[in-house]
């Protein structure tokens, strides 16, 4: 960390300042240039309230010179994670692909969407039971119930379940019915459930808030693997930006900017980025060129009966489509699904 | 609800669409024109995903006519709302000052500011106990213990006192101790949280999420409401936007449109949206002329030292030299404090 | 377009507007529903101040129907365009390659990276010769000197050539210079300067503003397709957003919008929108994966010595890797280069 | 300016640097840190592409410490400045109001709304007669005819007068008829119109681009004063982010930052920031409250028939009764109008 102090700065407030930071048992190193004074500060600055430098008396600005994230910086830990779940990997070399309802409506819907996703080629399937709605007056998702549904539809196909949690208490039963939980968009500074994911030691799939910094997502990703958890991927789902043409906007550059700032594996979700199904299939391919480890899709048995996110969910014969489409991407990328 | 069909729709899509919201038990109300068919939606539509509409053939679009809050909207009551909170109250002709630290940091230091507050005129006491913080390695706050003070300080100084929640058991712990809980714009879609602060039946400060749209805000205290609790108050503490000058950017407009919108009370927090104590007093004066019900406000007795937001904290000596300033601002508008 | 009433609206309020809207030639359709009236306005509506009509008494809100930019809209004209520039075109089929220094240097350095692009695939040489820049004492271009360069590079190696353009006059020169016109994200909603690109029958490559909706940039194409010249291009250069860690946010999505918006071709530049020479490569894949008609990518002889951008430009090893790892992704969608 | 290097920078990257810097006449100052090492850049910096030294090994950032705009930085010209225009002062002590309609529609029009603003008590009267708008197809202006009947408006009620320019030729025909001429926020980044602005030597209102930085602003801002023309004062007019209950987010803390970082005058417009006439009597009054220097506000006659921004323009009689309600706010903060 580095304080920039004013061009006119007084000796007296530099050393004000020199003893501040010393009174946190830290080391100074002072820089005297013709136009500027630098103060560096070197040693371990977890107890230094660093943003009060900028109240002291001649303080231009302080510049951070590490991230405030550890465990998930590439800087520690260079080689790429692979995170195993269920009977299957994420990581290099596969594309993962998750497929699934938004919601979880009944047990035959899941099913019959479980065995037409599996035969296009996805591995994880993903189902709603808890479902974070902006109305209160909206589905809200069938909780348990769904769950139980989420491991019928494990134990039928074999394929590995994914399910958003959104309490201590959804934790709790996901532990019991599925093999990786999800943080949704809204969630991801819900520091509680951060902890409490990490805590559970399940696989995390942390999604992306709306309007959160790559920083600030690599900050929560910190939260769960302080917990002893380093099962993190990481989802890209959109961000909110002024463009309305699409539901969010797909940071897609958000991919390669986390290959060369962390550790975990990346996959994008084409559906609630976009908020359209026109828009799935260029999206997964975009994602699938530039590197991604994956995608989440929505796939129903009817989208226009879906009880949530019917519109941008693909049928069975689009999605299937899709991920023929997607093999060649993925050989060109060295990655098999 | 309209539903707007493409200018060349075919008959068999009309009747598609129409005879999928008759299944609803809705009435459909057809208006063909000679540019454009468009389908009025009567009755109850609570069951109805209406969103799935646009995957119909030959929708252009959906426009929603009623908004998805009731209990929040103005249409429903028309008459502002006063919340009642410890021995005072927020709401028309109250002009209701909110101050205290960021975080609480010792009892000795909370007492300090919490008698300093009171002499320049603040009613409520702020002070934080759950800090969420964007990294795991910053200070956490003093938890329950932070809430004891709080209490102490409520009875040594009469000031009604108010203090975030991050979780359930936050929530118990804040019902021992203080009057009123706030749900931080972290927080603002954390629906099990707002869920439970409802069934708490506190008054409630529900802060603006930092990319939260003003429907958005007020479904959220829907949320709240609709457990039966209607003490909710609004606090706009800045959006996120591409300008970095200040931390936020203060929606300052959010206040008419809120007024426009809704008959909860609204207050603005001049301190987290600037970032800095150099914009609190004007941002302050601005919130007050435009007829907020109240401001919150960091103070602190030692801003350099402080565990949390020092930069943006005013001190003892500012603070009061900014209550003075809006005393005649508050009579302009016609509100006391 | 629709006006849609309050639920409570007057007869007479809604006869008033019938009559202003009447007062413009233009037939009113009412739609008279239990909870909601609907005006539905035909004819003509270009001399109608629309907006006007929010302002009426019982107005709840105006919803736009059709779009207002014709001649760049898919729905009239739904086959995509091809535009031929110099000797080459842009559209179906092909991947356009445009590449080449930020700005003009020297004579020598522009036929240096000219053979260099040339040989890697490059058909359009790209080169600044007039520079907007954020600051006046920045490095503002050669001008017209630039403009000759290009032309000279144009004859020595035969490559199509392309110059940004930022008033009457550059558009005068570049007529004699140069194929291809740019115009840049700061000049997207110059008026005056997309007039004159129209008039002037030049092929235009039209750069989104930095804060323009799709719809807007559709209108700006508009612009110039009025004055009669239909040969538009539109090119994706990053959005700006909350996010820093590129210096622009690259809106993906907007490719697939505007394929469904619009019939003209539609570019991606990998290099502004990123800001760094690192995310070039992967976002270029993503931008071919997903149906784009070519690439505007920088590329420098010199990157640590180029006078703009250097940060974001390829070195020719970079560039020519790129190009050959982009061949297969052009042969998946059906496109070569 | 300050490059920091990466922990673990090779002596040869720090030389290779070093070397570089002082190709440039630029002094080098190295401060070798235990964790990091700076080189701060001392001298003349102008003519160094420091942006470039991203590109060079080990290095992680450059931080730079003096900001680009030197005559516009309140560092070098510490007084506020007041600006003459026509009969008035835009500056400290006065609140400036600038009032008139969107765009002039007709002469008789212009003097009716003319007499009515003066009566209210603006200074300034404002007439779009160049229109800038998103359509080719919307009502573009009446020119030079409408800058001719602003003149006559003068002429008649002895107010200062002020117009839109969009190109030279219409700063040619605004010199001929008013007072000051403005640059609205789709041209704020229009280089060419800026110096061209500031050889006219006239005095130059510079709007807020939608998506401009301050410090952006602040450069558009040097680019007139650096041609010779000291006269300008700054518009804050909304910025655009994704919350759409306004047209724009009046970002009102711009005015308490600017006032820290720039000289000149700073105004507010209450009128296109909301886009809503119920939005701009609170809006006026913060920004009042904060300190503006004065406001532009739309004001018609006849806003149901407006061809450009009826909704947001106020009657006679809004207008009057909120320069009434000004009177006491603008004597708080020791104005007078």
């Amino acid at each position: 960390m580095i304080v920039v102090m004013k061009p006119d700065a007084a000796d007296s407030s530099i050393q004000s300042i020199k003893q501040y930071i010393e009174s946190f048992q830290l080391q100074v190193h002072l820089s005297k240039g013709e136009e500027v004074t630098i103060i560096g500060i070197v040693g371990d600055k977890s107890k230094l309230p660093a943003e009060n430098l900028t109240s002291f008396k001649d303080v231009e600005k302080i510049v951070p010179i590490s991230e405030s994230y550890k465990l998930s910086n590439i800087k520690l830990h260079p080689e790429p994670t692979t995170v195993s779940v269920g009977n299957t990997t994420i990581g290099p070399g596969n594309l993962t692909i998750m497929a699934g309802p938004c919601a979880v409506e009944t047990e035959k819907q899941l099913l019959e969407i479980a065995h037409a996703v599996k035969a296009s080629g996805a591995t994880i399937l993903r189902g709603g039971a808890y479902k974070p709605r902006t109305s209160p007056y909206s589905f809200q998702g069938l909780e348990a119930e769904g769950l139980r549904y989420m491991q019928t539809a494990k134990q039928e196909t074999g394929l590995t379940t994914i399910c958003e949690v959104v309490s201590q208490e959804a934790i709790e039963a996901a532990e019991k019915y599925v093999d990786m939980i999800q943080i949704g968009a809204r969630n991801m500074q819900n520091f509680i459930l951060l902890k409490e994911a990490g805590r559970s030691g399940m696989p995390v799939l942390l999604k992306r808030g709306l309007c959160a910094t790559i920083d600030e997502w690599l900050n929560a990703a910190e939260y769960i693997i302080a917990e002893g958890n380093p099962n993190v991927v990481l989802c890209e789902r959109g961000i909110r930006t002024f463009e309305t043409a699409t539901r969010n906007t797909l940071d897609i550059s958000a991919v390669p900017v986390l290959k060369s700032k962390t550790h975990l594996p990346v996959i994008v979700d084409p559906s609630h980025s976009t908020g359209s199904y026109k828009y799935v299939a260029p999206m997964a391919k975009a994602a699938v060129a530039c590197d991604s480890d994956g995608l989440m899709i929505e796939v129903h048995n009817d989208p226009a009966n879906a009880l949530s996110d019917g519109p941008q969910s693909l049928t069975f014969k689009k999605f299937d489509a899709l991920c023929q489409e997607l093999k060649p991407f993925a050989k060109l990328v060295h990655r098999t699904f």
